[in-house]
């Protein structure tokens, strides 16, 4: 089994406060770039959701989903639909519906028919949940910003527009949309 | 509401083949650069992973984490212990016992005592789960080779080793490991 224990002193670690075990861990400079980029993509998505996970339940009491629903209304002005909540926020209908269900039942959202398409019923914060995520957003950005501050600012934006790249290079590449 | 319907014309778009809508719309120049990593990471992770799902499902009728198990034990020649799994596909040891269960119920992996430590039941794959993982694993790749196409090999490079820096940067941030 390589790799089970730290080997503090090899070059390849030296830079690491400790050797982590996750997506990466048995993967070599020989394995695919593509296969490499992958993994510690997922694994920085998952090291940094389970931060924002923790901290919203030991600070606000809620749960990652339920901030992202609060989250991603507060950036439209007259609510979003429940089809255009559900591609914001890349889960399905049915999950979108039964945690709106909830918000509502919480008096955080409420359902108004859109000033745009009388057809159409608009999900909004009510009140509450102004005030709920208006606490919300920037502890969960300041969150981020301690999370990123071994990166400095022009890795940042590199990163940044690396990551755009690779959106692009998925969004050409795939067969069908959901 | 901004931004619901794409606006071809505008520069932003220009390179882009559709304007998804993601958990980055809604989000602007202005906002946190943080962020606007976080979101993009996220949208990307997601993106990629639903491409996977859905590869695998048509292509192997199984799913993501019984094909993360058997990639993950395929890296080990001797197996890996259930504590070592769990932390490796940074999942719960729950989850992971009731994954591990069902795949030794199909034949694909089974139990045995470690060779280096007697107290310690590594999971090992079984012949007919190598068999199955050596089939997976080329395709698996091919997708990811196709997924990213459209990043030349010195922008993959780099992207590797910002996400490297990100992740180096969360570790280092952290107030606990799990």
């Amino acid at each position: 089994m390589k790799k089970l224990r730290p080997d503090l002193t090899s070059e390849d670690n030296a830079d690491m406060p400790i050797e982590p075990t996750d997506f990466e861990s048995g993967l070599g400079e020989d394995d695919l770039i593509d296969l490499r980029i992958w993994l510690r993509l997922l694994t920085c998505t998952n090291l940094i959701e389970r931060r924002i996970r923790k901290n919203l339940g030991k600070k606000f009491d809620t749960t990652l989903p339920r901030f992202d629903v609060l989250a991603q209304l507060d950036r439209t002005s007259d609510g979003q639909p429940m089809r255009e909540l559900s591609k914001r926020l890349m889960v399905t209908k049915g999950n979108i519906t039964s945690l709106v269900d909830r918000l509502e039942e919480d008096g955080l959202v409420d359902r108004q028919t859109s000033p745009r398409d009388r057809r159409v019923q608009n999900i909004q914060l009510t009140k509450n949940g102004q005030t709920a995520v208006t606490k919300m957003i920037p502890e969960h950005n300041a969150w981020l910003t301690d999370i990123m501050a071994g990166l400095d600012r022009n890795a940042a934006m590199d990163l940044h527009a690396l990551l755009g790249e690779l959106k692009k290079s998925i969004l050409l590449n795939q067969d069908e949309d959901i």
